[in-house]
């Protein structure tokens, strides 16, 4: 065996919440301090969002979490409806979902990589490092490649993002790229199937960017494919006016973080008088110190007349511990028994900007 | 004086980095350990890149940098020949620097504000928080719609975040922000003399977001202003191309610090052999085992090809604290004295995508 | 209903992790990435800790962690046979642990709390707050007579800290304060009852100090007790010697950290060839960055000689989420199944200094 | 050279704050945000402190401070009665101060050992790292039979570990490790003779434990010398006794913050009415969110009527950044001009307990 196949032989494997029970241990966290409490808290109030069938869940992404095994977990959530439209980083829609989605997988890296030791020699065997984690740089590109050829095939002009993210949906159909014909289920797929938008702000920034550069390079002084990030706001704000009653699931901050508060400001800009985000929660490692949005509180944000005070709940936590927690708690409970996805895919069609 | 008056009558003021030569304090925290030995070497670091006159610096930018005081220090960077190419989330150079070149300013909150005891009067005021810092929603309001004005005024296609961005410093000379006129320096403006080209990959997330919007609803059905992210990362790739040697000098990570690690591999995706980026310092309070991109390390990145390993630098401290020493060093070391302004911004008014 | 009773009128319950089989749930994160890997691979170390019999296992406790709900976990290990020695700071021991035991209950706090908004209010209330955990303050002033009680009780000589808690032990059971009276279980009881010692190596920095120093002003210019420190290091030092294969299991750093640790090099001065550290695990959010002990690695450990490279693990994560799940899954394993208790305490009854 | 005396070959060099006027740089930095104004209000708290006469000064450190390059700023701040009292964990003290004064050194470690890399051949070549910086153990060991000599020497009866670390001053005096005999001056030798009180109340847990564990060992069935931690508590309390305005000038958390902070309750304890801590600053990288004490905040502590609410700043850094920025302040402003040292080891001398 060569030594790249050696690194690229443990896969990370996608927690399944749906064999967790994890309910008995989260409402015994509810009765401790410090992280754990305010996990407990934040599992409530994800229950209490899905159970007010009024409101529109909003999942928003950053940093790398299908890398790190969360791919089930979305994907599940999204397949029961208990989400409606994602705001996420490209990296983890392209990169890492419809990357897996295309047959391939990220790889356990020893604790010796962690730092940095062994980096110089993964350059030379073409492996890619997250933390602990190795990517194939030659899978990569196929990826990168994937999507250049979808933006030939799409109409040349200005898409949302979203648009783009449901034609890599129609792109898995098409070639098979599904459950049904005996390959891994992913994000792209199942919002696809179930009419949940994504949006990805800084679409360029990611896998797909290498694909359109590419593409736009081919077309120099034609006609081309352009990305509108103006059109992502648009579309998202739409959502807003459309259903009012909003909450947001965040693990990290970032542009989606920021993305998702800013609709209810962009929805009054359009003459709208929209309400706060009623329930919010955010799994973060990031420090409020430093005055980044990413750590910032959601109390800061409700200043802002983004996020109402009454249900919001900051959890200081490494997103694979906290996150499978917290959506399991709401799976087990059943919390989307009487909910219907909203489908807001399917609205947004008709929306002409 | 009402009460929002009150809360806004200490300005904050942006250091000078001119007044402090903080050469003797940097030289002497290269003997000690931990942050300040680290802070030392990047200092180093930024000093060899600028009198490695073949190289381009790009700045990146994430976090509340400019309402935190640090506009003059990026001023004067640009002024001094000291970068060649910034890369910034969108509220850096929108909702904090153009606003203050509106002649709008940045406001010291009270301690007791800090963790969110005050939000709610806050809200009733009209006064969003930063952490510690307040600001005037009714002034970001014009804000907004000044970005709506200039949007308007542009022919209604597919633009850059940097052309958009450069339209802003037109206005700004147009309108008389200028020091000449007896107004303050701006990034913007600054930029826009000097030829340094300023992109936003997530351009309509900020302030400029509100009157993208605006004007994409107010033209619905007809011909209109899209910002194309795609076009954002061909231009700053075409920059790699022109001119190979680069160093980054990032404060924060996110979408900033990614986008611009990525152009080495996009220059490779349009064909042309790029060499990493020769040199990299990062400012970051954010912390690497979450994983995610803006904590990750420099060393991560050379194992992505984009970051040479031999004179790279992570400065775990926050940018207020770090930035001034760093700029401020390299400044009285007089490093770009043998240095031109690279003036990237007229050649990429030549590229056509 | 008065304020502070309205206040102090939700406890704190601890978690217990016979409840709780978190095997199949630990085992999923073996699979992912970044910190629920790195848990699951201390979950998995603490187990072959335990399944080696010849193992000594030493915990160490640093932060609020019985205020916190983490009680009756240790409780447990200490019944189970799966800790063998306790180092801890006092407040652990004595203002939490025998607090509790005396009939007082710590209370979860309002959010509203966290961050200092009500502590002037709380100063006139007596109410002392830890993060979001409230204490009565007249209570705590009960443990501290207590402990002067006990202190006067004693023969007036210098003791460890061990032989000081051992009477606390003692006095619990001699009151009554025993389940088997319909009283709670506590750690100081369990570890009296399974002869495991308990070490506070900083033993005045506590609620004890407070009776020690009454104790003393007391008995000025008369024989008097006193709590040498030495000692409690030569005590440690023996079970080394007694036991050479140890394990350390510690949440948090501080004074316990590197009192157990150093134990290795403690016993080569006396002239007693002692091996490392074999197994070592510590949960903790504290930073390798700054250089404190509390968050430097536990490789850095192994330069100086103290710590064995091959079964350690750092786990970066607040104690209240990580330690139910490293403890439960050792638990759950049976992994103590052939494992007697080592009754650590009735050897150091007889070492002499 | 062999390896080890190349790794040994570039010393810590300890940062001289009589040679950096920041004043105009930290006054600048309180019209800024973040952790740079935080910085700037701590330094002025520390320069009230100081004006105010009446003030005694204590000094708490934790985390490996003097190895960072820290000495010097320690010494200037006792040799210019800017501190007049002091609290440390033991490393700083013995290990690491008391070691440079008996003529050994620190070395600057290569960035490629901060992770972890070497530690198995720093341990062949008896080289201990602290995260960046490397301590020769053979040294160390010559260190600890220092501890031992000074230990038989003394009277073989329950000591406090102040009176011990007076008995290394004189120590040093007698074997002419002065700046006058041309040797480097010392945190112990400065205190010694500037009758500022050193205490360290985990004295046991550093290089004099070993010291004290083989005198222990030596004199097993005889009169020996031990350290009393609750002697510790009752000195330090009389200090709040005698003087009654009190400040706390806190590096790092842990036992010193804890054991500091305590003394105001212990007064009372003793039936003398104190007053809290009037002033209080803490440097420190930890966090408030695992409820452990060194990340807690200054209001939190005023809660347990500990530290008062009006002076206290809480400054999130890492201490070679701010701690020479706000001791070189203070320094600069000659903030001492109308101080005399408060000698309270005078004073402590005819304390009987």
């Amino acid at each position: 065996m060569t030594k790249k196949n050696e690194l690229l032989s443990q896969p990370i494997q996608h927690i399944d919440i749906s064999q967790h029970n994890v309910v008995p241990l989260v409402d015994a966290m509810s009765k401790m301090a410090y992280s754990s409490r305010d996990l407990a808290r934040a599992a409530n109030i994800y229950e209490m969002m899905l159970r007010d069938t009024e409101c529109g869940v909003i999942l928003c992404l950053a940093g790398s979490l299908i890398s790190a095994g969360l791919q089930k977990v979305i994907v599940d959530l999204i397949r029961n409806n208990m989400v409606d439209a994602i705001v996420s980083t490209g990296a983890n829609i392209v990169d890492q979902d419809f990357f897996e989605a295309l047959g391939f997988r990220h790889w356990i890296a020893g604790d010796e990589y962690k730092y940095g030791a062994g980096d110089a020699e993964l350059r030379e065997l073409m492996i890619d490092r997250i933390y602990d984690t190795f990517i194939d740089e030659e899978e990569l590109r196929i990826c990168d490649e994937t999507t250049e050829k979808i933006a030939n095939a799409l109409p040349p002009k200005p898409h949302s993002s979203r648009e783009f993210i449901r034609a890599m949906g129609e792109y898995l159909v098409r070639e098979g790229r599904t459950p049904a014909k005996g390959n891994a289920d992913s994000i792209v797929l199942a919002a696809y199937e179930k009419n949940v938008p994504i949006f990805c702000p800084a679409f360029s920034d990611c896998s797909a960017g290498f694909g359109l550069v590419a593409h736009q390079h081919a077309r120099q002084g034609k006609a081309m494919l352009s990305i509108d990030s103006a059109k992502d706001f648009y579309e998202l704000t739409q959502i807003k006016i459309l259903n009012p009653t909003t909450g947001l699931l965040m693990i990290g901050g970032g542009v989606p973080k920021n993305f998702a508060q800013d609709i209810v400001v962009a929805a009054d800009v359009l003459g709208v008088e929209a309400s706060m985000h009623k329930y919010a929660i955010q799994i973060t490692v990031a420090d409020v110190r430093d005055g980044a949005l990413s750590g910032s509180t959601l109390k800061e944000a409700s200043s802002w007349g983004k996020v109402d005070l009454t249900y919001e709940q900051m959890v200081y936590a490494e997103a694979t511990l906290a996150f499978p927690l917290i959506a399991g708690y709401a799976y087990h409970k059943k919390a989307a028994a009487a909910r219907k996805g909203k489908a807001f895919a399917q609205a947004l069609e008709t929306v002409n900007v």
